[in-house]
């Protein structure tokens, strides 16, 4: 497999991209393509053992940063190493490509100029795979790239949703929920009430609303909201998260005895801590558009980027484009019928 | 004061309600009006040395379930005890009433059948109090009472959380915020923009918007958001906080060190619980209606019942209710002023 990696993407570029990048090629045997500064990704390389590895360099002298405005990106750098990365994989030159980088960017340059949408697929949706408490993962979105979203998108991201859990992360039959105020089927926004009146009728294992914490617990694998829902959700939990471990962390410190009992549990706290590493997982694909993408935090280390291209190398193996692409057709097939 | 309590509210009612009725009664000194059945009621005080404390017993056969629904309970069960109890703050009989009932039911009664609404209150909104790292406390509203809310009507929760976050908690020219996905103007839904586009012309401290992250650590006083997503929003912090703590105490269980590592640091760990403890703050105001309401948690302990009465003597002694209705006169005033 050829994976194509954003070199320029990650908040401390080339340096975890180009370490992640070569763990991945020493651990999973695949073509790694790094795409960026030649002379900067080159440096790295030399930090390294590489032989056998490998690992091609694709130059780019021009690079996205955090602070670029999605909406001029595609055309104010058109040969960003997004760009060049995306694609590659248009060309059949990469069978997948991944980025920490711009999320906005990312999604705008994939749906408006290179990749494009899959057939049928009416917005993209930004998904995240979450680890939950039991070890497995769960997938939510949209969670950024529509902050509006119409009843008919949401079903699509259920639809795409459902595949990647099956095809991506190799569930059996998930589960589909929608993110809401309470589990009841009254419960929800004019949104929610709509998009689960109509889910209740597809044939996908849809289970109704759910809430945070059944979500936390894995009672269901796909779960569908808006993004700008998705999005606060998702930073929620990670603001409660990192705000309890800084807590612990400084009362901890203030004293001599819990300094003392911190080191003994500090194993049990790195279990923990690994339990809802996101970079456990490190990264999740932009649904819909016609090529495997998989987005990873921009603060990721090595091993999130080496875990990013795990999961895209986990799509391209499931046929992720394509069974989103006949998933999507099987949809509008079953609704155009109950519409005669 | 005098401050009639939902004895019938919690879910462990009557002995969570009617012990921290006393703890109340013992630390403020005010007149507690207990509203239930009067024999379980009189059971649970006969249990502690109620000597000197002033303690009235109202006695209602009627109680609200949490799995009442709020539309039908102000017409189903008219003799309640939040009805009743709502009563007595509607003929001035006491100043507030607190329950850790049926939150909904709560704000369908008092809306509705009892107090109804301040004047110029188009919609009441569900707050939180949220005790945040640096020991400050912030508001968040509207945290479920309307899942589609329109701007006219954020705007008013913004007006009344300022007042609250100054007239009941004390804070001086509070900041408001909007939550959204993201600190920049541009971010955020329609809803958010057309919010963000009339706040920046009111005269209330309003800082734009504000993400997660940055509301747990204090950097806005007063969240603005509509029902839906305040209600997922307090109930992603409640479910990653949850989460974590029984990860830590089921890895640390599992592992002897850790033990006695836990044992040496409980101290510190209790020190963060108790940061993060809802109960500590023990309720939040129904804003809007025309009488101080204060709701708590349906789990509440004692702790939290007595700490939800203090909030009602905070908001009571604060003259909440004037300051409000003077406040959104002054608002639609200034708007009337900027449409000639």
């Amino acid at each position: 497999m050829r994976i194509a990696l954003d070199a320029m993407g990650s908040d401390e570029c080339p340096v975890p991209d180009v370490t992640g990048a070569i763990l991945a090629a020493r651990e999973f045997g695949d073509t790694i393509l790094l795409v960026g500064d030649k002379n900067r990704i080159n440096q790295e390389i030399a930090k390294h053992n590489t032989k056998a590895l490998q690992l091609d360099v694709i130059h780019t002298n021009e690079a996205i940063f955090m602070t670029d405005k999605p909406g001029i990106v595609g055309k104010s750098k058109p040969t960003s190493s997004m760009h060049i990365g995306m694609k590659l994989v248009k060309d059949g030159d990469a069978d997948a490509f991944v980025t920490a980088g711009n999320t906005g960017a990312a999604m705008a340059i994939a749906t408006l100029f290179t990749l494009r949408r899959i057939p049928g697929v009416k917005r993209p949706a930004l998904s995240s795979v979450i680890r939950v408490s039991n070890d497995r993962s769960i997938v939510l979105l949209d969670i950024g790239a529509n902050a509006d979203s119409k009843t008919e998108w949401l079903l699509q991201f259920a639809v795409m949703g459902k595949i990647y859990a099956a095809n991506g992360l190799g569930l059996t039959n998930p589960r589909v929920a929608l993110l809401a105020n309470g589990e009841e089927e009254e419960k929800g926004n004019q949104l929610i009430h709509e998009t689960h009146a109509l889910l209740k009728d597809m044939d996908l294992n849809f289970i109704g609303n759910i809430e945070p914490k059944d979500m936390l617990a894995g009672l269901a694998d796909v779960i569908v909201c808006d993004g700008f829902v998705g999005n606060i959700t998702i930073k929620s939990f990670e603001a409660m998260g990192s705000t309890l471990f800084n807590l612990l962390r400084s009362e901890i410190k203030q004293d001599p005895l819990a300094m003392v009992g911190g080191l003994l549990a500090q194993n049990a706290f790195r279990r923990v801590y690994r339990k809802v590493d996101p970079f456990e997982v490190g990264g999740a694909p932009l649904l819909g558009v016609n090529g495997v993408v998989i987005i990873g935090h921009g603060r990721s280390n090595a091993k999130a980027i080496k875990n990013a291209i795990r999961q895209a190398r986990l799509a391209v193996n499931g046929g992720l484009i394509h069974a989103i692409e006949t998933g999507l057709k099987n949809v509008s097939q079953i609704n155009k019928e109950s519409d005669m």
